[in-house]
């Protein structure tokens, strides 16, 4: 009989630009390394002008879409009080708030309970590439335990 | 002196085609069903076209106006790349990233901590009647450990 | 070799009416009250027309650029059904909806894994002050366990 554990670690992605970034396969590798069972996972990234979404993992077009309409919902050419760092800034911190900056996945027999189109994406919101830090937490069983 | 417990659970719910379904009730059923006292419920749709959201659980026509706000923010009448499912495919996808596919929700005292006019409500966005699935995990201090 | 712990609480948030509240420090405050060392921190608000996000902390101009885009996507002058609790309420909802009742945030050696620019914020929707109530949950290693 296990007990609780609790589990960590910082995930680097580096993003081209504009663009959602597939990360499903990263998140399930941790889970696997730190052998958790049943639980929890939550994915938290350290950012304001890049986000998260978990969205169909299918066909292409329907990111192309999401980001058509991001775009619609925050365009560049509102006169913006925040006008620093430039014209895709602040839609980028408008987009990040209208998706989301943490998921909580339940864990069960050692995977995410993701539904068969479902895949976790980093969506990077700035014109030019970056490096974004996702924090990852496990809380549950552990195989190891 | 309890220790802390992992369950978890899927939760079947038919719907109808569009609109807000209640899954409070379903919720508090599950957390008294394991015993859960103090911790989290994490509430996570396995779908990219159907979402979650806590919304206002007295007038009727908060959940019309927040459908039509919706249907706004993505209307179908739009040239969306990904046709091939249908006209309220795409714009259920963009709803989806708007809201939310996982809500964590405290429990005190075997009890959600949701405020008096909160319920928390499955959203389909498609036009047809679907067959959806909500993984639920509950972590903390059940009154039977 | 410390065991997982549980802890909960209530955050009282006096609001002013429409804006942005930074509650980044009470809730460190809180995480540090509970000696949480390594785990996961969860806020939820309680209610359907205030509700979280986590946005840049520097220049105050992104707040106001967030509000009025807020403004923009969930209009007053719209004819909604629901009308009986004034002009700001149903506004309120949908702005609630876009943004988000619960946040989980990884802890690690004893803060949150926050980036550099973020501060987690209250959004209060309405017009007038309001009392909001912020449920907090930690679920992980206690340095006094």
């Amino acid at each position: 009989m296990a007990g609780m554990v609790q589990a960590s670690h910082t995930l680097d992605v580096a993003t081209r630009g504009k663009g959602f970034i597939e990360i499903t396969r990263e998140l399930a590798d941790w889970v696997e390394s730190v052998a958790g069972r049943d639980g929890l996972l939550t994915v938290f990234i350290c950012h304001t002008s890049a986000s998260l979404t978990i969205q169909e993992n299918a066909d292409p077009n329907v990111r192309r879409d999401l980001a058509d309409a991001l775009d619609l919902l925050a365009p560049e050419d509102r006169p913006y009080a925040h006008q620093e760092e430039g014209p895709d800034d602040m839609p980028s911190h408008i987009k990040s708030m209208l998706t989301t900056v943490s998921l909580s996945i339940p864990i069960k027999d050692g995977k995410m309970t993701l539904g068969a189109w479902q895949g976790v994406y980093l969506i990077e919101h700035r014109a030019s590439p970056h490096q974004r830090k996702v924090a990852l937490s496990f809380i549950g069983h552990s195989a190891g335990a």
